[in-house]
């Protein structure tokens, strides 16, 4: 399981999330459909918020479970790496009194 | 986070898992200690539990928090191999029936 929570930058109060949702839905079943296609024991979930994200709250969890562990953790890295490259996902920081 | 869990490889209902406790829990802090040298801004978190525990329950629980995935990843990873390695913690499997 991997949590990507939004991060503490220096004066970051939260990070807002856009995405073309029809876009974003149909890559990110792609992406599962790769990982489960390259690793055929392991079942894969992903879950990305959008809209506004206060820092230190989870912006994207994935669960990856496979009978053994190395695929489970290869399948859950491939998938949060996919996801940065190919996700049409973009973020806005916001500020501390901004 | 990893969470190790309890297979049904074919008879089984489930493990109980032994330890020394004294002997385990020292061991589990230098796992964890040895973690966090190698990834300094990474934090460790690692529960296992003793006893009987049926299938599909989790035996194990890891959880690695860093600034960047790559330590999270790279430390949880080594946190479950070292447990397999060098955690004295034995297992009985239980078959259905018996």
């Amino acid at each position: 399981m991997f949590l990507g929570t939004v991060r503490d930058d220096g004066d970051v109060s939260a990070i807002e999330y856009f995405a073309y949702e029809a876009m974003a839905t149909q890559e990110i079943a792609r992406i599962v459909s790769d990982a489960e296609a390259q690793w055929p024991d392991a079942r894969v979930m992903l879950q990305h918020r959008l809209g506004v994200i206060p820092v230190g709250e989870a912006s994207i969890a994935i669960a990856a479970a496979a009978p053994h562990r190395a695929e489970a953790f290869a399948a859950c890295r491939f998938v949060i790496e996919e996801v940065k490259k190919r996700l049409p996902v973009w973020k806005k920081e916001m500020a501390h009194g901004a």
